[in-house]
């Protein structure tokens, strides 16, 4: 960034830079998110370039501004990333309460500077400089074995249990769990592996790295317009994510201000699972086939019970042929809340390409990731559900798991987890 | 790509859409483009929307389109891209050249459906769906094992001939050569992934995949002007390419449109190269000697002989100090076409992050990929060089090795390679 930049902050009501209407600003802001999310408590800021030339476009991609401190943490309600990381480290043997208190401690300062645009404070790699924050976001969580390790067994919340076994899982344990997790997403992926690094860079003697995956999401701009992502199956996901539109938005993702236990306050837990597609497989099926397995078209991801994207799915309709227009075992009747005791999550994936398998398929798929106020209520019964009666399940395979705590966000001066590590 | 959508060719000279000015739409285009580099030969196509609102940003990251066909092959001047996958076939035993042609001719006619935005002709995963072609471009290359398959022999070029060995190489050759190449590189991650599937598909019987990698670069916009690249050493990388601008730039690059064998006329010979960089070892290192190894400043790629990034390098000057202002064993003195006899190259890489190797170490570095009218006078003697002498090697490993002919571009209704397979 350079002194030509001004920053105009949404939520503080700035007047936007000159010749910059107020529509175009938040009509471009809005345009840098991939899917229909938006951010919630988030507030994004974009950084524009005042050059007085209506003909300059407005480089919103680099110049977008998540901030890290608020109510929750950034990179749960934030629009979809083109590019991320998910980190997980186990904490060295003698690293204990204390250093885990200051690794968190380093961990949110660097988190801070960089989502800011900023080089990290102990040193700098270098790639992201000359690029904006790109809407960078690093979010922080606990696994299990975090609490035994750090002597707060005793503050262990029950809903973070370990994930019951499912019977379809082939989960490799190496790429699994741990005590620590680190989410880093950004617009620019030189960004987000600048993140990365800083990141490693600060864990020092504290933690080491467990496992360590990369996904990608669409480009900004890649679609004239915003819309719903795809994944590599070529279907259109997350149409029915709750939207914080909806009343229950909050208590569906985010642990209450005054829930239990204290330090969880305005938090969320994520389920991670690394979900391979069979995709040599998927891709032999018919293209009506591959509707039915999912209950939704895949041009625009309408219901197949009828209507456009957004039309709400009607799980009773019979077709002309007499039979389900949904079908009994599609993958968005076995998912929806209607089937699992009202039971709901926020779905915000990456996609994933490792390559090729040494039996020479492609180890490509999904990085699941699944927000909500408690995973027995949200993840594990749904995925009971689809474990048993999925027409999707055939094309998957869930390869890695984890459950992680993620406390609420940190404010100006405070730590990601300082309630739980001086609490 | 909807009914709203207008194309302005820049090449056919039509007239911008009303409402944007043809310097605004120049603009745009170039703005695309993450390196200096600027497409020579290659006309660039941008897709505009015409809302009749001067307030909607120009989509013109999903919206560029690199044409197919023409004089040179896309993907060898076109700007530096967001996502690339490189990856190399074998023919199956028993496919020659009949087989191969045919393969030939299905890849050419999927890559002219793509980069234009349409859906692949037989069957299509739906990955693409709702981006535009995002600037993606599909290389194909031969490499010198095919020729022999094909019964070709006496017409393989003898620039082709293997690579030498050189002494810091730990190749895998699992991971290098091949019979066939295909480089793909779009500014979404998801359009390039839609292209892999899509050429995986088509190469049916006749060829199987023995590699693939995938890379990535800046996204289009995350800076606030286009740069030159960084690479994950945090170097600004890219600075004295040769540029169309040089008079000799073709001559470096191409093959004469009337040289040798006939059927390579316009075309040339890319070097692939896997480097992993010993990031932890690097990390390490205090910003001057990181300086010092490359000779050029870390902040915006001077050189340490003073000036901008775009000064020339003055290899002959000292320091206060009385030593060389860029030391001897610098990168871009043991690398410069002055210390080579005049070779150079046009590079053109991918970054790629590969995760966590098992002894810890990042598997992450540079999709080195090098593109010159011979090898014999571009990659070769500076390799050669840069392996006894240049001070960046300690922070480098060669894992993977490839050299590719790759043909001069299709006419509208030919394929690639159709002047050998069919000469
Ligand atoms: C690679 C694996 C998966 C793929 C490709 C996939 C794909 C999809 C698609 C295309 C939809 C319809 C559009 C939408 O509403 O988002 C959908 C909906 C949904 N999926 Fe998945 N899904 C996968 C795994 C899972 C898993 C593991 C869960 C949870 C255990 C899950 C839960 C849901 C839910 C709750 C919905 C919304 C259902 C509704 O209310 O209509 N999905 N998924
Ligand atoms: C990961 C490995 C490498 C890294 C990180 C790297 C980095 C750089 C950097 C930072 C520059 C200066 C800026 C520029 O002009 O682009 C440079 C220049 C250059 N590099 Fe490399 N390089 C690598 C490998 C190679 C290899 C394998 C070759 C060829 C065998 C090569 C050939 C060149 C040339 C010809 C120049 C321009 C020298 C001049 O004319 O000033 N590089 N490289």
């Amino acid at each position: 960034m350079t002194a030509q930049t001004l920053r105009t902050e949404q939520q503080q009501q700035q007047p936007p830079a000159p010749g910059v209407t107020r529509r175009r600003l938040l009509g471009t802001a809005t345009a840098t998110g991939a899917a229909g999310l938006v951010a919630g408590g988030t507030g994004v800021t974009a950084v524009l370039r005042d050059t007085g030339d209506e003909s300059v476009p407005l480089t919103t991609v680099g110049a977008t501004r998540v901030p890290f401190h608020g109510t929750h943490q950034a990179g749960i309600t934030t629009p979809l990333q083109a590019a991320g990381h998910l980190a997980a480290f186990d904490l060295t043997p003698g690293a204990g309460r204390k250093q885990a208190a200051a690794l968190l401690r380093r961990w949110s300062r660097t988190a801070a500077r960089l989502t800011a645009g900023e080089p990290a404070s102990d040193g700098d790699t270098g790639i992201a400089l000359d690029a904006g924050p790109s809407s960078l976001t690093v979010t922080f969580g606990f696994g299990h074995t975090f609490f035994d390790r750090t002597d707060l067994t005793a503050r262990r919340p029950a809903a973070l249990a370990p994930l019951p076994p499912f019977s379809a899982d082939a989960l490799d344990a190496r790429r699994s769990d741990g005590d620590l997790w680190v989410q880093i997403g950004a617009d620019d992926p030189l960004v987000a592996y600048h993140a990365l690094r800083a990141v490693l860079r600060d864990a020092g003697e504290t933690a080491t790295l467990r496992w360590q995956t990369r996904g990608f999401n669409r480009t900004p701009g890649a679609t004239a317009e915003p819309r719903t992502a795809r994944n590599l199956m070529g279907q259109v996901d997350g149409t029915n994510n709750p939207t914080p539109a909806d009343d229950d938005f909050a208590a569906r993702v985010f642990v209450p201000a005054a829930g239990q236990p204290d330090w969880m306050a305005n938090g969320s837990y994520a389920v991670f699972r690394r979900i391979r597609m069979l995709l040599d497989r998927w891709e032999t099926l018919p293209l009506e086939r591959q509707e039915r397995v999912i209950g939704r078209r895949k041009s625009d991801g309408a219901p197949l019970s009828g209507g456009g994207e957004h039309t709400p799915v009607d799980l009773g309709k019979f077709g002309a042929d007499g039979a389900l227009a949904v079908a009994g075992d599609a993958h968005v009747r076995v998912a929806a809340p209607a089937s699992n005791g009202g039971a709901a999550m926020l779905r915000r994936p990456f996609s994933y390409d490792d390559g090729l398998r040494d039996d020479g398929a492609p180890d490509a798929g999904l990085l699941f990731i699944a927000w909500q106020a408690d995973p027995r209520h949200g993840f594990v019964p749904v995925q009971r559900k689809l474990d048993r009666g999925d027409g999707l399940s055939r094309f998957l395979r869930h390869e890695a798991s984890a459950l992680w705590a993620v406390p609420g966000g940190a404010a100006d001066g405070e730590y990601v987890g300082q309630r739980l590590l001086e609490g």
